[in-house]
C-alpha cells in the first residue's frame, strides 16, 4: 500500500494536505477563549453545508454510529415505534441499533440495489399512526444508491404523521445535495471522514426544533451523546467534556473551503467525477448494483463481478499488487460487488489513476475488459467538462 | 496564546512531535490487513502500561467521559446499585451519569481536597450486599489528589462483596503507578490526551474477566460502546465502524516509547517533575488543595490562592500576558485554586517556564510571592536527580 | 495546480510523506554531537549509492548547478583546458560555467536528441593532450537521452589522457545504474530533489582520490565550495557554516530507503515506469526527441509533438486545466517537446494518471490522439510485472 | 536533546510552527506562474524588513557564508584593495574569504568584545584612497557585539572614500534595527535562519544600484552566485536553476509576519528578551563579552565565566543533563565565553526556561551562582513590559 497512492474507498477519503494540517494542531488550552473561535464557525459552516437557517448542530467526538445514537437516545423512549427502509449494510446496521436500544421497529425490506419506497413509507405510517421516528439512509454506501428524501417527507405529510424524520447523511453530506430545512429532516447524522475530507472522530449531528424538543421527553439513557450537555457547553464556549479540538480546527477550515466554493459546485464536481466512473463502468460492459440511473450516487459506485467471480479477490489483488485501496462488498452483497469510492477531493487524474488500475487488476484476474477503455470514456467525460474544477486547487 | 509555550492544563497535554505526526497519518483502508499491524500491539501496549496480562483492552473513538459509559452500559442494569466516592468533580460527573442511566447511587462525600475513605467504602458494602459496582476516581484531576486503589479493593474484600471496582484513570494512568491486575481492577478507564500525550479521541478501557462476563446480562442500552461489537472487529483484525487509525497509530508509538522508558521510569519522571512543582508551591508559602503528603498527585497540583483572591484572574492574566496555560478551579473549588498540570512529556526546563511564569503572574496581581523564589526551589529539586530524565529525548 | 496530483517535471520530484517529514526537523544544534550521527551516514549512504568504495562524499547547501562549481573550483585552475560535449541544455549551461570561470573549453557539438561521442572524445584528446578535464553529462535532462559513460572513459584511456572525468549524474544518480568506481569518474553531481526525491538545496558531489589530490594545486577561488573547508568540517562532525540538518537527515533516510531495496531494484523500477510511458508515446503516434532506443532514458522522456504544434501550450493547457505538472521543452528544442518526468517515488498508478491527463490535454488541443490509447499500452507494461514496485510500499 | 526544550544557540533560531509548515511545501512545478506569486513577495518583504526602498534583493539556495562570496564576487576583482575591521570570528572569517579570492586586504585589528573603530575606517580609507570596499560585521555573532554602522558610513564619507560597504547583518537583520538606504548600505548579507526563524538554506543579499552597477567590472568568477543571472531568472518569473520554492515560501509567510508586527515591534521584542538575559547575567555575577552597553546584542549574549572555568564544560553539560543547547565560545574566546541566543521567536517563558537552565548547570559545575536569581532578574525585567509581546501569538 503506498501512501502516494489516492485511495477508493467510500471514506475515509483522501484529505487535502491543507485540512490534515489544520486538524494537526498543537495543544491548546481549550477551556480558553481561543476554543470558541474554532468551534462556532464551524458549527455554523455545518449548518450551512447541511442547508438549515433553524437546525441546531451538535458535534460530538465520537463516528457516524454514534450519530445515529445521537438521534435515537435523545428523542425516544424504550418501546417507541420507528420505521426504517432497510436496503443495504448501513440501514440495516442502524435498524439493529433500534432493537438494541429497545425500540420497537417496523421495517420496510427492499433488495439491495432499490432505493427508499416512499409510498411504503406513506402505507406504514397510515397503519401505524403511533409511528415516532422514520430512518431514512439517503445514501446506502454499501450499493450506490441514494434515496429521494424529499419524498420520504412528501410521504410522512401525505400520511398525517406527526414522527420524526431521521437522515443518515454520512456518505452524502457535503457531496451531493442535501436540503435539510426544504426537506423537512428532523435529524441528519454524517462524520467528519467522508465529504468534509477530514480525519474520522467526528459525529456530526443536526436537529430541527421539533427534535431538540424531544429531549426532554426521551426516555433512553444518555450521558455522553446527550444534546443538552452539548449545548450548555457551547453556549460558554466550551464543550461538556474535553473536545477534539484539532478536528473541529479541521472541520471550520473544511466548511469554508465547501463553502468558499458553494456547495452547488460541491456537488456539480462529485457528479463530474462520478459519471467519468460511471462511463468506465459501462465501456468495461459491467453493471451497477443500483438498479435505476436516478438512484446512481455520485459519492460511490458498487459495481457488480460477473456470477462466479468473487468481487472481494479484486479489491484484494488491486491492494496487493497495485497499492490501491477499493472497497470490498458487504452483507447481502459481499464477493459480488466491488466499490469505487469518489467522494471528497479528488481530481480527474486522481480518478484516472484509480479507473486505469480497476482495468489492470480486472484484466490480471482474467475478466474480459479492454485495457483502456475504461479510462477511454471517462476522459472523454472529464473533457468535456469546460473549467477545471474548483477543488483541484489548495 | 503562543503554540511555542509549553501548557500546563492537566490534559490535553504537550505532545511530542513523533506522536502527534504518528497520528497525523495520511488515509489508510482500514478494512486492509495493516490496520491490524496497527490495531493490536496498541492494544497490547496499554494492557501493559496498566500493568494486566488477563484484562482485555476496548479502545473506543470518543473520550474519557465515554469511557465512564463503557464502564457503566457494559456491565449493569437500569436500578442495579453502585457506590461511589465523591471528593471532587469528575467523580461528582460521574456519580450523574449513573443517576441519568437509572442506577441507584449510594455516594460517600468527602471533603475536595481529600481522598477515597476506604474504610466508609467496607462499611456502605457491608451495609449493602447489593452493590454491583464501587467506583473509584484514582486521581482527582480537580483537586490534584490521588486515592488509594489498592486499599479500595481491600476493603471491597473485606466486606466480602462480589461488586465489581472502576477505576476512573484518566489522569493518571501512564503518569502514575497502576497495577490493574494486582489491585484487582475490573474496569479501568483512561483517554489518549494526558498520559499518552496523544489528541484527545480515544477512550481507553480496559475490562478484567469478570466485567467482561457481565456484558451479557447487562441490561443498558449501548450499540456504539458495546465491547461485544468492539471485541469481534478486533478478532477479524477490524472495528465495528470506522476507526480512528491516525490516533491508533499514536498510540501504539506512545506504549511503545512508555514501555521503553520502562513504567518505573515513567512514574519517576512524573514524581520528579511534581516534587519540584510542589517546593515552588512552598516557596511561594502557598498550600495544595490536597490535605497531606500521601495524596499529592504526580500528574497535578491545585494551589491555594490566599482568601480573597480569585485564582480565575490568575489564570487568564497568565493567558493573556504570557501565552501560558494552567487550570482553573472547577466546581467546588472553582476561584479558590489554580492548577499546574505536569503530566505527560514534560521536561525540567519546560517546568520551570511554567513556574516562573506562575511567580510573575501571581506578582502582576498583588500577590506577595518573591520573585524567582519558586524557581529556585524547583532549580534545586531538578539538580538533585543524577541522570538526565529519559523522556526528554525524542 | 492541485498538490494531490502528482508532478511529472524531471525534477524536483514527488516527495515520499516520510522523506519530507525528515526533513521537517525543529532545530537541532548543529555543533552537538547529534550532527554527526545524521550526517556521517548520509555521506556512507550517498557513496554506497553512487557506486564507490574509494570516493569522498562533499554535500554543500546549494544545487546541482554549484555542484557544477565545486567540480571545476577545486580542480582547476584559470586558462586550463577542458573537453565538453554538448547535446543539450545542461550541457550547454556547463560549458557556459566554464568559460566564465576562464577555462579554455573545447566543445564536441551533437545534434539534440544524440548522446555523447566517445569517439570524438579520443580524438579531442588526442589531439590535445593537455586538456586537463573531460565534462560528461550522464542525462540529459532536456532531451531524455543518457549517454554511455564507461566508453567516455574507454575514450580517455584508449587516448592515454591524465583528465579527470567529470560527470553530472543530477538526473540519472539514484534512478539509473551508476558505476563510480567502476567507469572511473573522478567528480560526479547531483542533487537533492531528483532520484533523492527531497526538496532541493543540497549538491551533492563525490571526488575521487585524484581529483580530491587537484584541489592544492587549483587556482580557480573558492570558499564556500571549498572541498577542503568541507572535509575539515566533517572530521570534525560539523559543517564549516551552517548546515541545512533538516535536508541531510533526509539524505540519510532516502539513502537508508534506496539501499534497502537495492540499487538494482531502483534501477528496474525505474526502467519499467519509463518502459510504461515509452509505450504510451508509440501508441499515440508520437516520437521520443532520444534517436535511438539504447538513448532512452529512464528518468524522463522528452517527446516531439507534430510539427506547428507549440508544445508549450500543452504543457500550460496540462497544468491550467487538469492541475498537472509537465515539462516544457528548453533551449533548441522549445516549443518542440514537451517532457513527462518519471523518476522518484511514482508508482504505476501515478504514471498512468500522468498519461491519462496527457492524453486528454492532447486531444483538447486538437492533436489526433486516440483515447485511451496511451493509457492501454502502459497498462499492459505495468501489468507485465509480476510483482509489486517496491518503492511503493513506504 | 529534547526537541520540546528552546535553543539558545545563536541560530539557527527556534521556528513557529506555521513557519516551519510553510516550509514543508509538496512539490510545485517552480517553472509554473505559480513560483512568481512565492518569489516576488519574499523579495519584496526582504527589502521592507532591511529598509530598502531602491536596493535590490537577491536569494540563493546557499547560506550566510555564500552571501559574504556574492558581495565581494559580484562587485570585485583579483587584486582589489578592502578594508575590513577584525573583532570577532566572523569577521575573521569573511576575512580569511577575502584572501583567498585574491583580494588585498586591510585589516583594522581589534580586541574581541569590542566594536568596530570608525575613526579608525576613516584614518585607513584617507591612508589608502585605492581601497574599494569596506567590510563590516553588523553584529559578531561570537562576542554578542553589535557595531555603529551608521558611524562607518560617516567615516567612509568623511574620508571622502568612494568604496562600497559591505554589511554582514546575519545576526541583527530581522531583529534588530537596520537601515539600509539610511545607512548607505551598498551590499547586506544575511541567511534564513536567524531572525527570519526559517532553516538555513537562504543567503539573502541586498544591494545598492552602485553595488549593482559594478557586476559588469567585477572579474572574479561566478556563476551559481551570480547575480545577473539571477536577475534575469527573477525578472522571468523564476530561478536560473532550481529554486528552495519550500524556504521562499516561507520566507514570504516570516517577512509577512515580521512587517505584520512592524519592524520596530519586532526590534523592541528582541530588546526587551535580551534585557532579561542581560539582567540575568547581572545578577548572577558574571561579565558580557561586549565591553559597554553600547555594544550589546539584542540577540546574543557572550558571557564570560570565571578564569579558570572551561566555559565549554558548561554548554556540553547543559545539553547532555537537560536537553537544552547553548552556544560555545568560537576562536579566541573558546571556553572562555559560553553564549546564550535570544533572537528569532522566542517568549518570556521560554527565555525563562533557558536562564533557570544556565543557572542550574552553572550550579552543578561549581560556579557560584545564587538558585533563582538570574530568573529572579529576568522575571522582573519582563514584567515591566505592559503588554504581551506581538510575535508571541500566532
Amino acid at each position: 500500500m503506498s501512501f502516494q497512492n489516492p485511495v477508493f474507498i467510500p471514506g475515509p477519503t483522501n484529505m487535502p494536505e491543507d485540512l490534515r494540517r489544520a486538524c494537526d494542531m498543537p495543544t491548546l488550552d481549550h477551556r480558553s477563549p481561543l476554543f470558541g473561535e474554532i468551534l462556532h464557525p464551524a458549527l455554523e459552516g455545518v449548518a450551512k453545508v447541511v442547508g438549515t437557517k433553524k437546525g441546531e448542530v451538535f458535534v460530538f467526538p465520537a463516528t457516524g454510529t454514534a450519530g445515529w445514537e445521537v438521534a435515537l437516545t435523545n428523542t425516544l423512549s424504550p418501546g417507541d415505534k420507528v420505521l426504517a427502509t432497510r436496503n443495504g449494510m448501513f440501514s440495516h446496521r442502524w435498524i439493529d441499533m433500534c432493537e438494541r436500544h429497545g425500540l420497537d421497529v417496523t421495517v420496510i425490506r427492499r433488495e439491495w440495489g432499490e432505493g427508499i419506497d416512499a409510498a411504503a413509507v406513506e402505507e406504514a405510517l397510515r397503519a401505524d399512526p403511533a409511528i415516532k421516528a422514520v430512518l431514512a439512509t439517503h445514501n446506502e454506501t454499501a450499493t450506490g444508491v441514494v434515496s429521494d428524501i424529499a419524498a420520504v417527507r412528501r410521504a410522512m405529510d401525505a400520511a398525517g404523521s406527526d414522527a420524526l424524520l431521521f437522515v443518515d447523511g454520512v456518505s452524502s453530506i457535503a457531496s451531493m445535495p442535501f436540503h435539510f430545512d426544504d426537506w423537512g429532516v428532523d435529524v441528519a447524522i454524517t462524520g467528519s471522514q467522508k465529504g468534509f475530507m477530514l480525519p474520522p472522530g467526528l459525529a456530526i449531528t443536526v436537529f430541527s426544533a421539533k427534535a431538540a424538543d424531544a429531549v426532554e421527553g426521551a426516555g433512553l439513557p444518555r450521558t455522553f451523546l446527550d444534546i443538552r450537555d452539548m449545548r450548555k457547553g457551547y453556549a460558554a464556549g466550551g464543550f461538556p467534556y474535553t473536545p477534539p479540538v484539532g478536528l473541529l480546527n479541521g472541520l471550520n477550515l473544511s466548511c469554508r473551503r465547501l463553502l468558499d466554493e458553494g456547495m452547488k459546485g460541491v456537488w456539480a464536481r462529485h457528479h463530474h467525477i462520478a459519471e467519468g466512473v460511471r462511463a468506465a463502468v459501462e465501456a468495461w460492459g459491467l453493471e451497477l448494483c443500483a438498479v435505476s440511473p436516478e438512484l446512481y450516487s455520485d459519492t460511490v459506485s458498487a459495481i457488480r463481478t460477473p456470477e462466479g467471480f468473487d468481487a472481494n479477490r479484486l479489491v484484494a489483488h488491486a491492494a496487493t499488487r497495485y497499492g490501491v485501496a477499493f472497497g470490498t462488498g458487504l452483507g447481502e452483497v459481499a464477493g459480488k460487488v466491488f466499490r469505487i469510492g469518489h467522494l471528497g477531493s479528488l481530481t480527474e487524474p486522481m480518478a484516472l489513476a484509480g479507473i486505469a488500475t480497476a482495468e489492470m487488476a480486472m484484466r490480471d484476474l482474467g475478466l474480459e475488459v479492454e485495457s483502456g477503455s475504461g479510462t477511454a470514456a471517462a476522459e472523454e467525460v472529464y473533457r468535456g467538462a469546460g473549467a477545471p474544477m474548483a477543488m483541484a486547487a489548495e
